[in-house]
């Protein structure tokens, strides 16, 4: 585990340098899979960020790939490029468990559709990467590669720690409220939440605000990965595939930026808000006008309709799942955790005509939203509302934790407006990674990466001990 | 099987005509279960409308219904139907092979979202009914309830058949091009098509123009069935949910109503056009007026639109399947036909763009019908192109048949523009049925039920012999 911590210095794994190398034979990658095999057999002991490790199979592709460089006909520019799948997601050669105990030994034998689509591009598919049971609350065995003590953020724990740690360049994760912004936000990651069905989710597409999307350690191979997969799954079905240039987007210099405050900036921490407000300023510096909720009606009302968002999204997702839930507790019972089963209570509540009040009123948030895209070229936020925070797991005799794995309440609102986010490590707090993220317009995500790379580019890091 | 077909005078199952005397003692839900197994044991043997029946379970599920309905206590006005589920979707007692040799012995042990919403609802689940290969064109075994040398149509071969065949009052059938409607209307059958995102698909959410929805006897049952999934499950996820009264919609006498004729108008056989026409002389004599795109521009460019849309709808929906196909062929190459199989090269020729572009010329075309609805109730067409083709499977040697089970081409516009549509077994050509149906705006489920239901009271069938 690092010691300390530091946005402006700590380098993450990289791939998309490694490239002219595999073309000269000076790399492979075969070597790159053996050194994060290396990383991955010296931290994953205190980690946990893997279910299951597929080291032969993945040798046999890096083998395949390492012959196809050297022939000079790789399939993509990730070809051979070590992945972890977050393992809510199917793949033919390892188990899918989902983090729950009535999924042991679940092995469907096919991909889903982006794991599909990064074998075709020749990706290795190492292993698959732990994940809150079911995508939801309960947390799994994952801690934070800058300190154990504390949570790397869920659902997506296993990618983002993965990746935080330099065992891999990139990982898949899933995000329905906050799961792959907040991890990321948390391990230091570089990660892409993608508007709504702009990568496909193959078998999982149950909810509506659900997205799958790369953690990596740097923007040049989450791009990569995102675009590599759009342009062979597409989008969920009917909808629009992530569009812009086969490799990062050049830097784009937002003429304004708007801050999102969201339900939490009222609780957000004093060192938190301390770190966002210097980036903030060192943005206006650089020439951007940043755009407050106190200068501009339109913002301060956008700010306003995502009041009660949090409840709100969680009761549609909980109503969007009840009937698969209730399919699995018929089954095994005793295999779903109680924090996860409480979810049906607040689906059952909602009922049918509840749900579609909520379809109604996120129409209207969305319109709201809309509005603001005439005034700034992204929302700029904190990904979390601070560092990871300390998790030792539930106390026995006493209520379950709210929030063992962090607050998403800087995130449900870009799930809820199906909104592409992208996050940089762009702060730290007390030597521990805090996001910076940049949320567009749905359809909009090659815009939103080329303005987190200007940030990435132009704005010195900050660190606040 | 029935020796001729009079649709003036031919009786199907019914179960709302039931109710009263559940209560009162004089009939119950495990009687009526009992006359349906005798129907079958008598005609299954021909017709080969199911792929698993659970008559243990089924007798079970009658009895506790028995006893509700005695205690006053009825789930609701569905509770003792029994209803026959196509195999595309699971069921947590009977497996799930989709009619096809990959999916042998294939059984997940959960249901379906509108399968878990009947059961809430109390119906006898009573078995799986045959579909054709994964819902595609290749054929299953089941044959036509009123000439066996027929096809029932497909895909939802099953449960039209088993409706046709008297087995029971209603089945639930899916549509992805022509998959209900068109058997409905060779069977002899009622059946909805809901709007697209209506009644939730569950795990089968993979297609942008799949629906699920019911075959029955009746108009009554067929939207009994319908709303009481609905409001249980609710729509797809994010849509709107199915929305009307709890029983059949009152009959809605239309202003006007205009003939779609599709693709399929100058191919339409001679005695087929006859039976509309004459359907649409005795609409007119009704006393509402019925639009010709020769009288009105913007349904003439609307039938401009629609050309080349089989091709289009087919091609579409071969993408949105094909990362799935894939997977199944790296399981079990020989376990799928060459004609579903045929559905990869369509894909893999359309490509990401070429799927997106199609979206796109989609919106255009639902943007295009929708300027209908300012001058019309509804639409009407028949049904299919005829009655029920004959079939007697491919020539060994010869090249595979084009569509063994019949022909979409006036299905595949309700499905392309996610329009909700009713049928209606209101003709006859040569003692078969053809059904004649009508097409409203996406979220108008109800009134294009009551505007069936006007015709079915006030329309007079047709036979041509």
């Amino acid at each position: 585990m690092a010691a300390t911590y530091d946005p402006g210095s700590f380098a993450l794994l990289q791939f998309h340098d490694r490239l002219a190398l595999f073309e000269s034979g000076d790399d492979s990658p075969r070597d790159y899979l053996e050194r994060c095999l290396e990383t991955i057999a010296s931290k994953e002991p205190t980690l946990h960020a893997w279910v299951v490790l597929n080291e032969q199979g993945a040798r046999e592709q890096a083998d395949a790939s390492t012959a196809r460089w050297r022939a000079g006909r790789p399939l993509s520019q990730i070809d051979g490029m070590p992945i972890g799948i977050k393992d809510l997601l199917e793949t033919r050669d390892m188990p899918t468990q989902m983090g729950c105990a009535a999924y042991a030994g679940n092995f469907p034998k096919r991909d889903n559709a982006a794991v599909w689509a990064l074998r075709q591009a020749g990706a290795v598919i190492l292993g698959k990467t732990a994940t809150t049971e079911l995508g939801g609350p309960h947390p799994g065995p994952t801690v934070n590669p800058f300190d154990p003590t504390r949570t790397p953020g869920g659902s997506s724990s296993g990618s983002a720690a993965a990746v935080g740690a330099c065992m891999v360049p990139a990982a898949i994760g899933t995000q329905v409220g906050g799961s792959i912004i907040r991890p990321a936000s948390y391990c230091g990651n570089y990660a892409l939440k993608p508007s709504q069905g702009a990568i496909n989710r193959g078998e999982r597409q149950a909810t509506s605000m659900s997205t799958h999307g790369p953690h990596a350690g740097s923007l040049e191979d989450m791009w990569a990965v995102a675009i590599e997969i759009a342009v062979r799954a597409g989008g969920d079905p009917g909808r629009i595939a992530l569009r812009g240039p086969m490799q990062l987007p050049i830097a784009h210099a937002p003429a304004a930026l708007a801050v999102m405050e969201t339900e939490g900036w009222a609780g957000l921490a004093p060192e938190a808000k301390s770190a966002f407000e210097q980036v903030v300023s060192r943005i206006e510096r650089a020439g951007v006008r940043v755009m407050r909720r106190t200068q501009w009606p339109e913002l301060d009302h956008f700010e306003r309709m995502l009041e009660g968002v949090n409840a709100m999204a969680g009761a549609m997702t909980a109503w969007e799942n009840h009937w698969n839930l209730r399919n699995l507790l018929v089954l095994n019972e005793e295999g779903v955790s109680l924090r996860s089963r409480a979810s049906l209570q607040t689906a059952e509540r909602l009922g049918v005509q509840g749900y579609q009040d909520l379809v109604e009123r996120r129409r209207l948030i969305r319109n709201s939203y809309a509005l603001l895209a005439t005034g700034a070229d992204a929302m700029i936020a904190p990904a979390s509302p601070g560092a990871a925070p300390v998790w030792s797991g539930d106390v026995p005799g006493q209520p379950l934790a709210a929030r063992p794995t962090g607050d998403a309440t800087f995130n449900t609102p870009g799930s809820l407006l199906g909104a592409p986010v992208v996050t940089c490590p762009l702060t730290s707090i007390g030597n521990l990674p805090m996001g910076i993220q940049v949320m567009g317009w749905p359809g909009t995500d090659a815009k939103v990466t080329a303005i987190a790379r200007w940030l990435r580019d132009n704005v010195r890091p900050v660190s606040i001990s």
